[in-house]
């Protein structure tokens, strides 16, 4: 085997074009065993084996920078960087992150990189910092077509074609984003193949960066050949290249779209541990809307990029037609087209994970809530039962969202509450509504839900009791009655509330609390740091009533233990009974 | 006079061309009247005058719904839409704002927009509102070159090259953004241009739009024939039109940068009250930048289309040379850059107001933070005594900022701490540094100022008292040592603490005021919802200390009168020496 001889890119550089041509076969066995074992991106590193060979072939990492949009397509560089055992020894694929890491590798990955479309601004802000400095080496970009609809490669290509100097933009061209791709762009993308890249209507020429095409963006030769022409190149260039997702193994070819990421698998491409989720919120909605589409033919579900949140398969989305529009991954667009949507009489319903929502800020404040048009922003996610990945992590969206003026943010706690929160947001005509759809349990009403949201802020008593009372929100409710349940066998029969809006506090029934209560807990499955705790511990402040928020310190995780993080932010249940009985024994 | 019989669009309908182009003199007579005497947007009202009269006289508002990117150029509608009060009339002009608003107009005026690049993605909505509820208008987004760097303008596009119905985008090009265009787009729009449109590279079309060039964008006659040819059209095309900032304006012709925006002015183009701002801190930041730039060669502003936020005007621009770099509208990308110019080992530092600081959200999490790397971002007007208008309120900074895990934000008090923390923040490389520019006064330093920022979320005891401390942040620092001043004045000799961290709380200080202090008050230029008092009030929540956050309340606010906003909230010096001495009594 060759690839037992590179240890960095500097072994590859004495090797044959067969030989290199031998290794990204092996490398393609590393990713395979990888996301055969662990799981992770299949589709997109599978078609960018012999890319990456050719680049760490020609081009000269660390001094040289390489950046990787995204990182679905940067498992090969890992195994060529260093990081081999992550793919072949089974026992270190945990040490290995599915994302380009400096952490990982200071040397070889210059970013911490989980979100699309970021990687020609950063090569840009490389680019930059390189010229100030009088530095000569080459910047590297890599960016799937998939990529290309998000508004900040945009940016970052208009900004390359102003600043002039060395840059090479790799357009990785699968055909494919993570389900087929979105935008007028992607018809002239073809031209561009088509013509075998010679059609004088060229994107990239637009914006004023050269531009060359390769077509056969799996063969090494020529990708060698290809990347020798631009290496030290004294302006921008887009080397387009037209690769195969999935390339190398027929399952992943065969169905883009499924493999694009992918639990652990067999040979035959069958599951290696069946994944059973039982009933999941996320799932529950997608089909609750879908049914609801058949008699609402003005309800229309945008996704950007994700479709299979709500579960709008190929198949799905084919059945529901222009009831679903997916926005590619264009994030801002889609909330300002909801709002939009909403504007113009049509019940629209945006829906992605706190993650990506974060890319929305803006318009989730100016294009939506300013305006106040009735449109549905579906949050999903965001718990720490959810994605944990570094740069994947989602339970920052209460600080992010409900401070937002004129926004309301709903947490529903069970099934039940979550459709008639998302009816009610679907059918009134007044507010601009985002909903955090629990990622945690599965829970059902045990009593009826209210069908009415429209007086702000009122939050639930569950059940009266006196000295303690629990406000626990959204999925972490069910810790709340856990928690009065251990309380209630210690003989404090505590107050329990489902506060329902994250945006705002319900004052008149925190006030009538004060007589006899002494101890205001707030349960929350997120930050604390801007939580809704918060609030309620501003509201008390000046009076004599103690209060004690649960929630999740703010700081960074990357790939936690959820029952290590509950226990070190005393969130275990018997860690907040022990802490609200230390406080009433004051 | 024809505008004297002109109240709606209706009334434009049997009028001659002749009549026409003489009506579009009378709305620029409007334009003109009302700047001079009440200040706003010049230069891009009147290059867009003529095709205002066209598109109202052609296209048939309030059904065909017409929406304006930024709101730059929409003096002109309103004048044609039943406002032209706000423009002849002085004593009405304070009731019709600068900006877009179905608030105002809710038949003519589709959006409230105030941030740039957002028009064709909610044109995009109504499009696919419209088809889905099977109505028929035609939907027109207006935008101006300037805007087209924004990555929401690009994804707008894409999106309608896709859904591919009628939707006409205007281009308004009148070869400037606000300041000079940047980006590589830029040279491609002279091509077009000079070419008459003919040219086989076309950005629009390569995103799947159909295109038309009409290089007279000031003649009426020939803008009422260009949009006649695409009303009703079936498919997404863009009218790419040729005008000139500051038409019929002589200086506003000869100095468009100036000429954007401005204050009111003699018909010279002299100012009517030459405006003595004395000293400002932006202004004084921008100017400790360009001395620092002299000796330090690695040191690059970047600026997002408002370069003048910290002086650089088109002089100062041309003396630093690299050492300023102007990204266009397209903030994103900035703050990438800004990250990735910072690992590189430049010194970066982007500078824009809070209320455009929030289409970074994203950028700042992920392409900034969850790096590390140490850029530093100046936000800028971010207080209740900056801009007023409904869509450019920057006092909701702390609640966006100060939650993102790995993000320092600092609040400098003075100009000796400002630029203390400042120089910190460029000189050290362990943290990404946002740092709260003081919009309001320009206090100086009575004291020597810390030089080190390292160890975080350190708050600085400037008096130690007793019974209450204040914990004063920012520019409401000075509000603080006021308070203070008073209550010594009736017997109580409050702490006063300088917190200069946003981003987290000083524990151990908090601790140990509780042997002699029975209450904390918080005081910050900003919003109580998710404001750093908060963080405070949770902290001593299970304790007896009581706490008292005065901010500004969660809500929508439009050219408001600040004093009236701070008696509101009871932010008045006596009204929170009243609301303490109350607390305290208890």
């Amino acid at each position: 085997m060759i690839i037992e001889k590179i240890n960095s890119p500097a072994d590859m550089k004495e090797l044959t074009l067969e030989e290199l041509t031998a290794l990204a076969t092996e490398v393609r066995k590393g990713v395979l065993n990888r996301v055969m074992l662990h799981g992770g991106h299949v589709g997109p590193n599978l078609g960018f084996t012999e890319a990456t060979v050719a680049l760490h072939y020609v081009f000269d990492a660390p001094t040289d920078k390489i950046v990787y949009d995204v990182s679905h397509q940067s498992y090969p560089h890992k195994i060529l960087t260093g990081r081999k055992d992550g793919f072949f020894d089974k026992s270190k694929m945990d040490a290995i992150s599915g994302y380009s890491s400096p952490l990982e590798s200071p040397e070889y990955d210059n970013f911490e990189i989980g979100h699309t479309s970021t990687s020609v601004a950063l090569a840009a802000g490389l680019v930059k910092g390189r010229d100030i400095l009088g530095g000569t080496e080459n910047v590297i970009a890599v960016i799937g077509d998939g990529s290309l609809s998000g508004g900040e490669a945009f940016e970052g290509l208009d900004i390359l074609g102003e600043l002039g100097t060395n840059a090479i933009v790799v357009v990785n061209d699968n055909e494919m984003s993570i389900a087929e791709n979105h935008g007028g762009l992607y018809k002239h993308l073809r031209e561009l193949r088509e013509s075998n890249g010679k059609s004088p209507q060229n994107y990239f020429r637009a914006l004023g960066l050269d531009y060359i095409y390769l077509d056969e963006g799996n063969n090494v030769a020529r990708l060698v050949e290809t990347f020798q022409r631009v290496k030290g190149i004294d302006h921008p260039i887009v080397v387009h290249i037209h690769t195969e997702k999935g390339h190398g193994f027929q399952p992943a070819i065969d169905d883009k779209e499924r493999w694009h990421w992918n639990f652990p698998f067999n040979e035959d491409g069958s599951p290696r541990n069946p994944h059973q989720r039982g009933e999941y919120m996320p799932a529950m909605l997608g089909q609750w809307l879908r049914e609801e589409m058949k008699s609402n033919p003005k309800l229309v579900c945008l996704s950007a990029g994700v479709p299979v949140i709500l579960g709008f398969d190929a198949e799905t989305r084919k059945k529901v037609g222009a009831q679903h529009f997916d926005v590619g991954i264009a994030e801002e667009a889609a909330v300002a087209m909801a709002s939009a949507m909403a504007k113009r009489g049509a019940h629209a319903v945006f829906t992605t994970h706190a993650t990506f929502m974060q890319r929305t800020y803006d318009q989730l404040c100016q294009d939506l809530a300013v305006n106040g048009n009735p449109a549905v922003i579906n949050v999903t996610g965001a718990s720490v039962f959810g994605m944990n990945d570094f740069t994947h992590i989602c339970f920052f969206d209460i600080p992010m969202l409900s401070h937002i003026p004129n926004l309301v943010y709903l947490a529903p706690t069970n099934y039940e509450e979550m459709i008639a929160m998302e009816r009610w947001a679907i059918y009134q005509n007044r507010h601009s509504v985002a909903i955090r759809v629990p990622e945690y349990g599965a829970y059902h009403a045990t009593e009826p839900v209210d069908t009415d949201y429209s007086e702000l802020n009122k939050y639930k008593v569950m059940h009266q009791g006196n000295t303690v009372a629990i406000i626990a929100a959204g999925d972490f409710y069910a810790k709340g009655e856990n928690v009065a349940k251990a309380l209630q066998a210690e003989g404090i029969d505590a107050t329990l509330i489902n506060p329902r809006y994250l945006s705002g506090i319900d004052e008149e029934l925190l006030d009538s609390l004060t007589p006899n209560h002494q101890l205001v807990v707030t349960i929350e499955d997120g930050s604390l740091d801007g939580g809704f705790g918060e609030r309620v511990a501003r509201f008390y402040g000046p009076s004599a009533m103690r209060t004690l928020c649960f929630g999740v310190k703010k700081q960074l995780y990357d790939r936690y233990d959820v029952n290590e993080l509950l226990r070190e932010n005393r969130l275990l249940d018997e860690q907040i009974v022990e802490d609200i009985k230390n406080i009433i024994a004051q």
